[in-house]
């Protein structure tokens, strides 16, 4: 039914197609969809407690039998640096004013949202069939830990050097996570200067240099991209923003109503919201800070200082961190379920 | 053979695949090599006289009875701003002084490389069987004389909004270039904005919203690029970088031992040799330039403040300007006609 079965064999679902974890925007309605469907589904975790992510496995597990995914953003710890917040602090004044609010926060520490010790005790509890993680790997005892326990590890490259030394680390499947892609990069470290490998030229480089399964993720939007991924040597693809117009998922009007009128080039990479480079629909407030290239807090301290924006803004595109990727122009408005069935057929057709 | 035959049959020829005009590395030998194996060779013309042109056109014709290309830049006429020559030539004086020059040009008036009535003159003259164009097209006038005359017109496109307004000024196929491609960004507005649209988003998207026939390219190495644009809905490609290694193009030492290192993030887009973003390997230069993000000169003026620069660089990648895309690390180093051949086996295996 499919050229590869690496990823489905590992995995042991029917279709290679992983619905990406967006934390915030997937609910356990759209992750057990995907998985009925055969695909698999992820949960996208940043700041939710551990006791919420306890009761979402329980209720993904109530409404599917088949194997689902959970991420986790696994980022190094803040540095605080005063000077930074305080310049940082400044340069939102007129944004801050412009929308009504006359105190930008002072205090940016904010909670330790990466992945500790207590998330790794969760998941040895719950043992979900597969982890994936963001902007590199926590601990290499913690990934020993849930490969016992007989978790499947994932987690995304967006180099071929990080495809590499992810395998290195044991990592079972590596995400080839290309330029196109929506939401956060998850370059293992934020401070090499990123010029960003397109899905093209990313995925037959990084199914070269490693022996684990590559799944392809960054501008794929329907079946002919599936077909693709699979050309270039991929044996499955991870899509977000596909899913992002499904009724399962948790998009607000704004968010939904940009993605109807995305045009392929209506994105940028950004850290104006949360402090690491994220493709999001560009507005002015992204321009400016763009514009100005000025140090931010680290992620995600920068998420203190921009949220009280994103909250006083009325339904405009104006101090929105509306994340999509380049080919969202191509979303499709279906149940998830349906949205995975035509992926299939259209795959199909083509391969 | 072929999935999809509207760009054979349109030209007339037997693969879908277009040996991509790169200004200065192409060569009649080259561009022969591949329309003998079934492809499309293209010669790329910068400031090339119309003379030496002629002569070309005469001995592709004696090596080959197939179609070929001949491609133009159709740039705006450079604007002279004395602020921005002036504070470019200070930025460039540290530099100057490192690689041994006392002065800076102080005129960058550059004869006119765009697309004149003289050459329109000589194409309607020798009637190439295609004539492709970056940066945009000439007038209309000179796009309906060459119809008339029998040849067919191609033009890159960077997003799909530039595919429709290429569409509706009458050319033939539109060659998608996603933000992988090596050498310059062909968009039409070089004022806009671009933050660069991938392949693997940026060909479905074209592909949908014109009709006549799209070739991708950019970031597409061997045949599983290939492969991967057909199911993308493009019914052929344009590569560049991969023929660069070829012992037919007019490659430096110092370009090919570059791609022969190439790794899928060293390049990146730049204005600091010719006034115009393009995708070369990295280099000092080229980072410094762009920390400072000063306006420089139009193109192609620049290059007359960056051709000493290189001409007096020794066999490093210092003030190199470098051009290849971003799967470069993928290149085999085989004749053009072993390539082609190569090309075809590899894609029609996959397909």
């Amino acid at each position: 039914m499919w050229p590869k079965k690496h990823l489905t064999d590992l995995l042991g679902n029917e279709h290679p197609i992983i619905q990406a974890p967006m934390a915030g925007s997937t609910t356990v309605e759209l992750v057990a969809a995907v998985c009925n469907a055969g695909g698999i589904g992820s949960m996208g975790y940043s700041e939710t407690p551990t006791e919420t992510i306890r009761e979402d496995a329980e209720k993904i597990r109530k409404l599917t039998d088949k194997p689902f995914n959970l991420n986790f953003f696994a980022h190094d710890t803040p540095v605080s640096k005063p000077d930074v917040v305080e310049s940082a602090r400044e340069r939102l004044k007129p944004f801050y004013s412009e929308v009504g609010l006359s105190e930008v926060p002072q205090d940016v520490t904010k909670p330790l949202l990466t992945f500790t010790e207590e998330r790794l005790e969760l998941l040895l509890d719950i043992k979900p069939p597969l982890v994936s993680f963001h902007f590199g790997l926590p601990e290499s005892n913690a990934i020993d830990s849930l490969k016992e326990a007989g978790c499947r590890i994932l987690c995304s490259a967006t180099t071929t050097a990080e495809a590499i030394a992810l395998e290195r680390s044991g990592v079972d499947i590596v995400v080839a996570q290309g330029w196109e892609a929506g939401g956060h990069r998850g370059s293992l470290d934020v401070n090499h200067e990123d010029h960003g490998v397109g899905t093209m030229a990313l995925v037959p480089q990084i199914v070269d240099a490693v022996n684990i399964p590559v799944v392809a993720a960054g501008g794929i939007a329907d079946g002919r991209g599936v077909a693709a991924a699979f050309m270039l040597g991929a044996c499955g693809v991870q899509m977000g923003t596909a899913f992002l117009s499904c009724p399962e998922a948790n998009v607000s009007n704004v968010h939904l109503e940009a993605i109807r009128n995305a045009r392929d080039d209506d994105t940028r990479l950004t850290k104006a919201f949360s402090g690491r480079p994220a493709r999001a629909r560009k507005n002015d407030y992204i321009e400016s800070i763009a514009a100005h290239r000025l140090p931010l807090p680290d992620f995600p301290t920068m998420y203190t200082l921009s949220n009280p924006l994103k909250e006083a803004s009325d339904d405009t595109l104006d101090f929105r961190f509306l994340l999509y990727g380049q080919a969202a122009a191509l979303n499709r408005e279906m149940p998830a379920a349906e949205l995975v069935q035509t992926l299939v057929t259209e795959a199909q057709n083509l391969l």
